[in-house]
């Protein structure tokens, strides 16, 4: 890159990010959790197969305009591993992962739902990378893709979809596969890819897993404080005690930072790696701490109770302290805490220009949760994007586009074949499906689950019954489906 | 306009015409036939309504892409007649007719379902024009929307039913009917269209009606030859010798231009507004004329009685002279006929640009026609869309997007509350759906029905019995499904 456009990028990246602060704080929306929120042992755990063979597929940029340059194409990976499938002749099924908002490598390795099931399915599977993510970048780079408003404009969810139905067709076509039976899954964003793909391209996809896939958390269709109210009842249901230190922190946080020094007072309890420029800095980060505990509250060693066992652990008085505690419980002994330098993820760039474009989840915080309240304004939220990528964002296309308004009187007579599947622990499941629309459109959700939960690697020693079961009653639920299928098949032929 | 700009817009257009002959010859795809084919009779009874109000909506140009041009607007035309509408506390329903590819006026005095039904479903009436026609011009002007690739680009089925999306959004909060059910209604490409919205925006429309909508007349799911197959057979069960003289006048008349002077002698034979600069020329008229009169062939009159009663009327020997009585039946006394100057219609000239980027319908002529072979060649096809607009055709996006290969494999469990209404004379029935799919996507067909007949204003005097039937079949459906959602609405309240 020549050296001006990288100081053009740098100076895109600042702006961005000292401009739209109150885009920071959008809880994040992938499979799996922030890598320091994860328990070691897990991480290890993950295992990529070794039979996965890694393609790329020249996809057309633009698939609803015929424009000269929306004919321009980019390499989009996909995954496939056949190692389990029962081939052609037999029509067996093929288990499809949507890619979400992040490169496919780190879910290659983490979910599990496809490799688990592989070889009861006799399923070719195949993992598809979402455009403008990992390494599936259109004009050439990431940063020429994210540089203006001209190239990241074809970055949306609808052309997302389309790719995976080229692909899925392509895949097809490869494998003479035709009448093979698709099921697509993905998880929180790529959950409700999966679950719009199903209801947009029924020809393609036969069924489809939508693993905590917050749906209905557009418009005014769940209440804005659906998120933290539940990222606060896993806090008061772990320890009372615990929720109520949490709760009344803020205020202490305020009061020491609005005194003389107060800054450098916090900086030195909190080990800060940097001294703290604001106390904003400091909230902000034990809001995405609880946030992101409550969403990847996971089996075995559940990380609520990991911060809440730090925080109630204290014996002193000193509330501050006691936050303290939980912070370092929660991320074991280092030399410093909080604010260390960290990259801007491909993830958390992506993602925000999603949500400065097309998915617009309005989370606030209420009265009546563990945190301060800061409910969401719409009018902040659409000028903060502007200011940050010169367009507006269309806050009710998902619904104009996908639904989501009356969704059960909608998908009682209309479509099939989709599982809804939540733990009622993550926060993102207030804006779930958690009631079967149909027969044939159902919820499955545990009561103790977290984010996307299901759909991560088994771990026979580890994995509650509960996650044993809700896994068991969405592979029964697909075998159904595929099963019908081929009555339908054999009795057109 | 600037005359440099004009020139130009007539340098591309007669590159166009010139370039594009094996384009031209697409049968049109239009509810209502061209004004030369109708019955004036015919035409004396279509009436507007004085009742309808027109509307303009600033519609987005490009809902898939989030470029700063994208967010350009223009103004789209519909048109409202709330004269029987029941209100919005009643949760009356609204019938919303889909423009196709033409003005929306045409169609306002010719499409009679709306208005004829109005009072018996106590129903508020939306009409709504189809971008890049009519009033509905992105732009500017229609010289600016399809002067280049960067402009024409936009113009596209899914765009369209994007926009019919966010109008009848639009119209339901003004009228505050969020509750009242929507029926969409639309004929021929506008039938495609109105099946289409169904499947792809069920939370907006409850069910459609689509007439004549040649749905499965895309890659190779329907046999090439299957629209001058049904020509000719309607031409055969008119008469069988009118069939015979048309099937050998083909040879005659090439025979005769390969003469000296031969094509003067034809353009003295069949009274030509110019004389014939090919033989092409002709045939490609009579190709018109016969096809029109098939597709188009409604009760009273019915066309291709007519164009037989001349053809078998003349005693003579000489098969041409029978052909130009055929014309002269048809077309009743003029000065001359063939190729008296027309102006190319706005249809013709934004369908021939939709056939040559998305909407790929592959007719050809088989062995077993009426007509010479003239099978349907994708890469001569490909070739002159590129010559004529610089791009490729997307020939397999119609399916990809919309589905359409094993329709009763992937809809007999999927989706709901779709009519595919048909008139077996109409060529384009061959492309139609005629076979009940599920017990809610039914296939309503006339042995005797033309295209898009039952969406015609009704005539009480002269509509054949099977024709009322046929329309009450589909309103007794259509209520029914209404009568469904009323249930659920009370339920979920």
């Amino acid at each position: 890159m020549f050296p001006l456009l990288l100081f053009q990028w740098f100076l895109f990246l600042s702006i961005l990010l000292t401009s739209a602060t109150a885009l920071l704080n959008i809880p994040r929306l992938s499979p799996i959790g922030p890598r320091f929120l994860e328990d070691p042992a897990e991480v290890l755990s993950e295992k990529t197969s070794d039979d996965l063979q890694t393609f790329f597929y020249n996809q057309t940029l633009d698939h609803f305009n015929y424009k000269p340059e929306s004919y321009n194409t980019f390499e989009q990976r996909f995954v496939i591993s056949s190692k389990h499938w029962g081939g052609a002749n037999s029509n067996a099924p093929i288990l499809v992962y949507f890619g979400a908002e992040a490169s496919l490598d780190s879910d290659l390795a983490a979910v599990g739902f496809l490799s688990d099931n592989a070889f009861r399915f006799n399923a070719l599977l195949l993992y598809i990378e979402h455009r403008y993510y990992g390494k599936s970048i259109p004009f050439g780079s990431r940063d020429e893709a994210l540089k203006n408003g001209s190239t990241r404009g074809y970055f949306n969810s609808a052309q997302a979809i389309a790719d995976y139905a080229e692909i899925i067709i392509h895949v097809k076509k490869s494998f003479r596969a035709e009448n093979s039976p698709v099921i697509v899954v993905g998880g929180s964003y790529g959950g409700m890819l999966a679950s719009w793909f199903r209801l947009k391209y029924p020809h393609i996809a036969l069924g489809a897993l939508a693993s905590s896939a917050p749906v209905l958390y557009f418009d005014d269709i769940t209440p804005q404080d659906g998120y933290y109210s539940i990222v606060s009842k896993d806090f008061r249901e772990a320890s009372e005690t615990c929720y109520k230190t949490i709760q009344k922190s803020w205020a202490e946080i305020d009061e020491i930072a609005s005194k003389p020094n107060g800054l450098s007072i916090l900086s030195k309890k909190f080990k800060t790696c940097k001294p703290l420029a604001d106390s904003d800095e400091l909230k902000d980060y034990l809001d995405s701490m609880y946030s992101g505990a409550a969403q990847y509250n996971k089996p075995p060693t559940y990380p609520v109770n990991r911060v809440c066992s730090g925080v109630d652990g204290d014996s002193g008085n000193d509330t501050l302290t006691k936050i303290f505690a939980g912070v370092f419980a929660y991320r074991g002994n280092r030399s410093c805490y909080i604010n260390a330098p960290t990259n801007v993820s491909e993830t958390k760039l992506g993602w925000r220009w999603q949500t400065c474009s097309e998915m617009v989840i309005p989370i606030g915080r209420g009265n009546e949760t563990m945190f301060p309240p800061d409910p969401f304004d719409l009018n902040t939220y659409v000028q903060d994007c502007k200011n940050s990528y010169g367009v507006s964002p269309r806050p009710h296309w998902v619904t104009t586009y996908y639904g989501g308004h009356s969704i059960k009187l909608i998908l009682q007579r209309f479509g099939s074949n989709i599982i809804f599947s939540n733990g009622l622990k993550d926060p993102y499941s207030s804006g779930g499906v958690l009631e079967n629309l149909s027969e044939t459109i159902t919820a499955v959700y545990t009561v103790n689950g977290s984010h996307c939960l299901d759909i991560l690697v088994a771990n026979k020693t580890t994995d509650p019954v509960w996650l044993v079961a809700q896994r068991e009653v969405e592979i029964k639920t697909i075998e159904g489906w595929i099963n019908k299928y081929y009555d339908d098949l054999r009795n057109q032929q």
